[in-house]
């Protein structure tokens, strides 16, 4: 009999906990107790978990030492303390909020590009799931890397309201529908009307101008491929979808790469899909990305005027692999390798 | 007595047209006669300019010798033929359809730019007005390269449904709606849905892959700066936003420039507004840029891992600077300098 695992997902009552009690049992996932963590408001609520009821409990008050391991679908504030906790009692916490971001001992891991790096985890007992462009970015420029070597990238970000949480898809569908009949929309989380708008994604911002949503995609990006140094350049927008993360790319590589060549590396990647879209000029979130498990990748294309760079439309369900699905995927490994 | 000039909007029916009839007269444009063109099915319905309601006359038989100049905001198919026809009749042409790309005698002018090569309207009698990317990135990139000179850029190009017309406007319209009522919004107009979505802008696509309308933002910009061979790499993505393009932008400069003296040199630059939406992380197109006739600029910021990298956002009405103010500019300094 197979061996299994008593887990507890912390945040389970949010977007991306959601998608981890869809995607778990979806997948076999060898789990024997289910613990679902929240906030003391939503202890007793009662959610779903591979067709059965099951009740919320107290992040709050929680033993962790009834757990081997923890998906942690917090905000950055409360995943440290959280994280802190569940190792205190011996369970392993995979995250996803970016909170681990300057701890270079906690491994950033997408499994299809990195997953050598899974066996840190001993050090911090901390796995980190990068951001959903992150995942992106490191999944299509770890190819063309080890094709043709990359010299850096530039990309810009297309973020959606689902990426700050249900209040943020709260607010952008009531602005619309405010719109739609005639009444104003002042704009409450985000710091400006999101409805029929895209504004830059700051939140912090840092000296240089940087904002840490784009300071954290590039030392994801970079911590996942194993770069310490390349030239990067991210610009992080907020756009008016509820779901998808879509990146523009231009990577720059060191030896020349035929566009023919790439296409068929990426079409032979497993994850990636490289025709969904096509007949649209290519792949769109709510078309294709939403409810996928791949990436989608199109519009590949050879630049007009820099010999050896190279520009790509990627896409794909920011809760999904760019969230959940990347957080089971390294529990997966974790189970079959490491623990 | 100032000369009046007998004037033809063709297209009058259209967005730009709409824009330049709201323009002309609020800037006091010496117009004498005034003629409103557009298909022979909008013939006889009557539209505002300056306050009096005009009636529109069908394109396809207005005798062009009334006028002695004609702005035209035609799709590209009917441009170059009403051009033609305006120029037999000694009308010269203000056109921003992009129609005269490839047709080097035909100035691609921003007024602010390079009114130097306005002059050359005499070769052709017609004048080109770029895309609302194209004039937004020439206005910046003219500022950086007069100071530290310009190695290159990069920029992603977030285009409103309002750059498809207003069949692209009411097509976002109608998908929100439906969805918000429950209702299937499939897309028509546009190749994907575009209602809480993005996709990439292509209709046509070149063998390259590059995308015609990230060609004319390219050659445009180029064009205006007065440059052959510039490293360019363009994108350009549909958002669900009605109005307003917003544009992300990676500079190279040749020297180094500080992130204060370009913001000294924006701020001093007339029709561009450096300061606005600070409060909400950089200027957005709803809350800032529509209904302006400036050119809004912020998130002015060192690249982190390049050194001579420059990184701006930049926003505007794509109607208004983007479009028929564009003109209207192009227009006054004609009739002062060259008519």
């Amino acid at each position: 009999m197979a061996r299994k695992f008593n887990i507890a997902i912390a945040g389970a009552t949010g977007l991306v906990g959601e998608a981890l009690r869809e995607i778990l049992p979806g997948r076999d996932f060898p789990a024997g107790d289910v613990y679902l963590l929240a906030s003391s408001e939503s202890a007793g609520k009662r959610l779903e978990y591979g067709g059965k009821r099951l009740g919320v409990k107290a992040l709050e008050d929680f033993d962790f030492s009834q757990v081997q391991l923890v998906f942690s679908a917090l905000p950055a504030e409360q995943a440290v303390e959280v994280a802190r906790r569940a190792r205190e009692a011996g369970a392993v916490v995979i995250d996803c909020s970016g909170a681990f971001l300057s701890e270079p001992r906690v491994p950033q891991v997408v499994p299809e590009v990195n997953p050598q790096r899974l066996d840190d985890f001993r050090q911090t007992g901390v796995v980190a799931s990068p951001s959903p462009a992150a995942i992106q970015l490191a999944r299509v420029l770890h190819i063309i890397a080890g094709e043709a070597g990359l010299e850096g990238f530039h990309a810009t970000v297309l973020e959606p309201a689902s990426a700050a949480g249900r209040r943020g898809m709260e607010e952008l569908a009531a602005q619309t529908a405010r719109l739609l009949n005639g009444q104003p929309a002042e704009a409450e989380h985000f710091p400006a009307r999101l409805a029929f708008n895209t504004h830059p994604v700051t939140g912090t911002v840092l000296d240089s101008g940087a904002s840490a949503a784009e300071v954290r995609v590039s030392l994801e990006t970079l911590s996942v491929l194993g770069e310490r140094s390349l030239p990067v350049t991210i610009t992080v927008v907020r756009v008016p979808a509820f779901f998808g993360t879509a990146v523009t790319l231009h990577a720059e590589t060191a030896e020349p790469l035929e566009v023919e060549r790439l296409n068929a590396l990426l079409a032979g990647a497993v994850g990636i899909d490289a025709a969904a879209g096509e007949a649209a000029g290519g792949p769109s979130a709510v078309e294709d990305a939403v409810g996928s498990d791949q990436l989608l990748v199109g519009r590949v294309r050879r630049d007009l005027t820099r010999p050896r760079g190279l520009n790509l439309w990627l896409v794909t369900d920011n809760l999904r692999k760019g969230a959940a699905l990347n957080c089971v995927q390294i529990a997966e490994l974790l189970l079959k390798d490491h623990l």
